[in-house]
C-alpha cells in the first residue's frame, strides 16, 4: 500500500451557495465539489471523508477531511493549488498535509467547536447579511447564561436532535459539552460550543431553545425537562443555518 | 421655516449591489434608494445630501447624510424604521437624529476616515469575497510603512487623483492626511487613512501605489515625485473598490 497517501485537508466555505457538506444526488454539496476537484486534478475518482456534516447554509472556518490519493501523482505541496484551481471561490482548501494512514477525519475526531452568531438589534447590519441570525427582540442575557450552564456536561441530548429519516440507524445520543461561552461585542452575540460531538442539528436546536428562553417565551425548566426526558420530548426551536460556523475539529 | 426639520442620517451599506453613492440616471445608486425611501414614506420628493461620493463597490460603515423634511409628517424617532422599511437590506439607516438647520453633511465635515482591507495570502478566504483586495504576492511591510510616512501631512495630492470628466470644475488638490496606520491580523492587512478630505479615488490610488512599492515593482521615490510634481505626473495604480470602507465622517 506504499503507493497510497492519505491527505488531511483544512477547508473553509461560505455555506450559502451549497446544499451542505454531505454529497447530494444533485452534486451541489461541498463534498461533491471537493471530490470533483480531485477527479479533475488526477483524472480518477477520489472519495473525500469529512469530519461530519454541515447543513445547507452552515459555514465552515475549518472543516477537516481526508482523502487517499496515489503517491506518485502529485507532491503533497502541490495539492492545495491544484484543488483550489478547480473549486468555486466560496470553497477554499486552506491547508493540505500528509496524514497517518490510520487518520480518519470523522472517527479520529475527539471533539468539535461550533460558533453561533446572533445580531441582536432591530436592524441587521448590511455587511452581516447571511452571516448571523437576526434577532430584533430583547434577550435576557442572564437567562441565556443560566441556560448555558444547564447544558454543559454529559447529557442525553436526544431532545435536542432532529429526527433522522426513517431507517436511519439509531445512535447513542449521549454527548459531553465541555464548555459553552457567550460573548458580546456591540450588537453581536457569539455562542461558542465545545463538545466531544454533536447530534444532527443539535447546535441549532440548543441555540434556538436558549434564545427562546432568553426572549421570555420559554422557561429554563424546559431545558431541564428536555435533558431529563432523553428524547421523549423534543425541542423544535432551531436557529437558522446562516448563523452557524464549524470553527474547529479537535483531534 | 419652523415647519422644516433637518435630519442627520447615519447609513451603512454593502457597496456591491449599487453604482456608488451619487445619484445616477439609472436610479441604482445608494442616494437614489435613500431618496426613494423618503418619497415612499411621505409621498413627496426629499433631496438627500451625503458627506461625499463613494464609488461603485465601495462599502460604508458610517456614511453621513442630511435631508430636510416637513416637521409635521413624522416624529424624528419614527424615521429610522420608516426608511429601513423601504430600503433594500444592503442599505441600513443605523441612526436618525435632529440636526441643526445649518448642519451640512458635506460642508460641515472636517475630515474622514477610510479603511482599506487587503487579504495578503495566496488563497482568498471564502468569507472575505467582495470585502477585501486579494493580493497573493509578498509585500514588504517595512517599505509599506515607509511609504505611509511620506504621505502623511499636508501635500498637493493631484498626482493621486483620478481625472474628472471634462468640464468638471478644477478644485484645490491640497489635502492633509493626519495619520495612516497599518495593522496586520493573520492574512489581513488594514490601512486606516484619516484626513481632512480626499480627492476622487484618492484612497484607492494611495493604496494601489503603496502596494506597488511594497511589491518591489515601484520605488518609494515614485511617491516623492508624485507629491513633488503636483499632478504633472499621476499614478494609475488604483486598488479595487471592494476593499474600501468609508469608516467615519468627522464633524
Amino acid at each position: 500500500m506504499s503507493d497510497i497517501l492519505r491527505l488531511k485537508l483544512l477547508i473553509a466555505y461560505d455555506g450559502r451557495p451549497f446544499r451542505g457538506w454531505q454529497s447530494q444526488a444533485t452534486k451541489d454539496a461541498v463534498q461533491d465539489h471537493v471530490e470533483a476537484a480531485f477527479a479533475n486534478t488526477i483524472g480518477e475518482k477520489v472519495s473525500v471523508q469529512g469530519s461530519g456534516r454541515t447543513d445547507a447554509g452552515v459555514h465552515a472556518l475549518a472543516q477537516i477531511a481526508h482523502a487517499d490519493v496515489p503517491t506518485a501523482r502529485l507532491e503533497v505541496t502541490a495539492w492545495q493549488g491544484a484543488l483550489n484551481n478547480f473549486l468555486p471561490p466560496e470553497i477554499r482548501v486552506l491547508r493540505v498535509t500528509r496524514a497517518a494512514p490510520d487518520f480518519h477525519a470523522r472517527f479520529s475526531a475527539r471533539g468539535k467547536i461550533y460558533t453561533y452568531r446572533i445580531w441582536n438589534s432591530q436592524y441587521l447590519h448590511p455587511l452581516e447579511i447571511g452571516r448571523v441570525w437576526h434577532m430584533p427582540s430583547a434577550l435576557d442575557l442572564d437567562i441565556l447564561r443560566a441556560g448555558l450552564v444547564l447544558l454543559e456536561g454529559q447529557h442525553d441530548f436526544a431532545g435536542f436532535a432532529a429526527n433522522r429519516a426513517p431507517g436511519y440507524a439509531a445512535e447513542d445520543t449521549v454527548r459531553t459539552i465541555q464548555q459553552i461561552t457567550l460573548s458580546r461585542r456591540g450588537e453581536l452575540l457569539t455562542l461558542r460550543f465545545e463538545g466531544n460531538g454533536f447530534l444532527y442539528k443539535m447546535v441549532r436546536l440548543l441555540t434556538g431553545t436558549l434564545v427562546r428562553c432568553a426572549q421570555g417565551r420559554a422557561e429554563l425548566t424546559f431545558i431541564h425537562e428536555l435533558l431529563a426526558e432523553k428524547g421523549a420530548r423534543k425541542t423544535s426551536f432551531a436557529a437558522p443555518a446562516e448563523g452557524l460556523y464549524l470553527t474547529r475539529v479537535l483531534y
